[in-house]
């Protein structure tokens, strides 16, 4: 099949094996991929990941042993785990220690013709769903993971640092849930669309401390240190990029402000699947382009583009 | 008055002016005082307070407004407010902007024959709690801080790491209220002497990953990484000193593994001397001198030795 393959470098293959399944997995076949701001990373070294990368994506069963999956259109759980470790027991396999992920860890992903998931990391689709709409499934769950972990109230202040894909969809996110977060980033072209959608924006320069709760999307160490500036002394940080490696950083200030971070990664499908349908947001405008797989090569310098919000591959 | 002034540098005066109170404030004669991590750190450009410094006191009233106050043995919360801003009517004073703090910020200690605090920070002390005791009151409460900010459940997994001071207070405070922390550190006599206080005690190298939840005591960087890997996904880290500034620091496992970390500073007064009252503990064994105020050089050279827990200073 076609795939794009990372082996130090991206590039298109067109004799890529066919994914075979495990006992219990299925066949997707892909209608449509996002771009990730992790994928671009995974092209720099993240993970040292070998193989074809990409993970939100929506497609067709086109092999499966359970009856109610075959046929259907789905997204996929991106974590394929043990499912018999105390992780996986306690509903948390997200967090499985022996898991693959989809196009990250030890598992081929999107960006190609086919791929292969546990039956039990396939959602079925509404019809209400769009493909356009449903290919933000992933990260738009990993936005949702917030109300998972945290006790935010609708009166807070909350400030989303960040004006890229994923400031935007954890803003919309909060919207939908009735929260009136500000998005503050460098990019006005981006704001101007993120207020086109209703969201209430900022140049990041603009902020003033006092913020209950700061969701950090930048994908920049300095936004840690922008999010403990801004936050309320007793507030909540939320960091939700593991862009931030390595820097110098002061965590005094997370001491004497007895300030809580709560590292956020992926989320539960369920849940944004029924927000999607229930049209609590709709991402769709989020698409800047979508690229041929052929031109897969091409749709990652245009993902890297920080004007873009999100770029699709259509294989 | 005889006082203990740091100006860059730390040295005995004899001729240091008496406090004298502003209004609403009483004033205290200090009977012991404590050294503190943050004294020393002080004298190393913390703050970069210039001053008297120590905030860990039981002393007498001597001068007050308050007939209730008057003569009575006492305890002082060290951070004054301004008791008008919305921290401050929130009950979290601790957290006012203005505020000045005893022997850390803009407010003479307890390293003297008198000290000044609002009449509002002084707690009397039942005659059931020795002097011995009382003076451990402030680094006790900000042990009990973790209670106020957390919820952890009785058969949690708890590592305390530090085998120092603060560490020793932590995993008393967490014994104290039924919790089960195991003590990890570097210096095997430290380590004999809080399992002889009946602490379960590890070295520091032989902790295996996967606390629910992790207390960083060490005053040093390298403890948050460590409490990173110890820790397991999802579960929470606290941290309690103001010491791990500046160093490169790789928060992406912060993300993957969802952790939650909280920084934790001072504590309330009340419940503490409740806890003393009701003898939860005895820190008393964790004294290893007492200091006359003519000779607190010498006692701050004794706190910095890492085989000590708690130097005390007798006026």
């Amino acid at each position: 099949m076609r795939a794009l393959v990372f082996d130090g470098k991206l590039h298109l293959r067109t004799d890529y094996p066919d994914p075979v399944p495990a006992p219990g997995e299925s066949i997707v076949k892909i209608s449509l991929a996002g771009v990730c701001g992790t994928d671009l990373e995974i092209t720099r070294g993240y993970m040292e990941y070998r193989g074809v990368p990409g993970h939100e994506f929506v497609g067709r069963v086109v092999q499966s042993e359970i009856a109610s999956l075959a046929g259907k259109r789905v997204v996929g759980e991106i974590n394929a785990s043990c499912r018999t470790c105390n992780s996986c027991i306690d509903g948390m396999g997200r967090h499985c220690p022996t898991r693959t992920v989809l196009g990250i860890l030890g598992r081929d992903g999107a960006f190609a013709e086919y791929l292969r998931l546990p039956n039990a990391n396939l959602f079925s689709l509404p019809d209400s769903v769009t493909d356009e709409a449903a290919v933000f499934t992933e990260p738009f769950a990993a936005a949702c993971e917030i109300f998972d972990q945290t006790h935010l109230k609708r009166t807070d202040r909350i400030a989303v640092l960040g004006d890229g894909r994923l400031g935007a969809l954890v803003a919309l996110a909060l919207r939908g849930e009735n929260f009136a977060p500000v998005v503050a980033g460098h990019h006005p072209e981006k704001l101007k669309r993120l207020a086109a959608l209703g969201l209430q924006t900022q140049s990041a320069d603009e902020l003033a401390p006092g913020y209950d709760a700061v969701v950090d999307c930048t994908g920049q160490s300095a936004g840690f240190s922008s999010a403990i500036a801004l936050v309320r002394p007793r507030g909540t940080v939320i960091l939700k990029s593991t862009a931030a490696a390595g820097a110098a950083m002061n965590l005094a200030p997370v001491v004497i402000n007895e300030i809580t971070i709560i590292g956020s990664r992926c989320g539960r499908f369920g849940p944004a699947i029924d927000a999607l349908a229930a049209r609590k947001f709709d991402p769709r405008p989020l698409i800047d382009a979508t690229y041929s797989l052929d031109d897969g090569v091409a749709a990652f310098t245009a993902a890297a583009d920080k004007s873009k919000f999100k770029i699709v591959i259509r294989p």
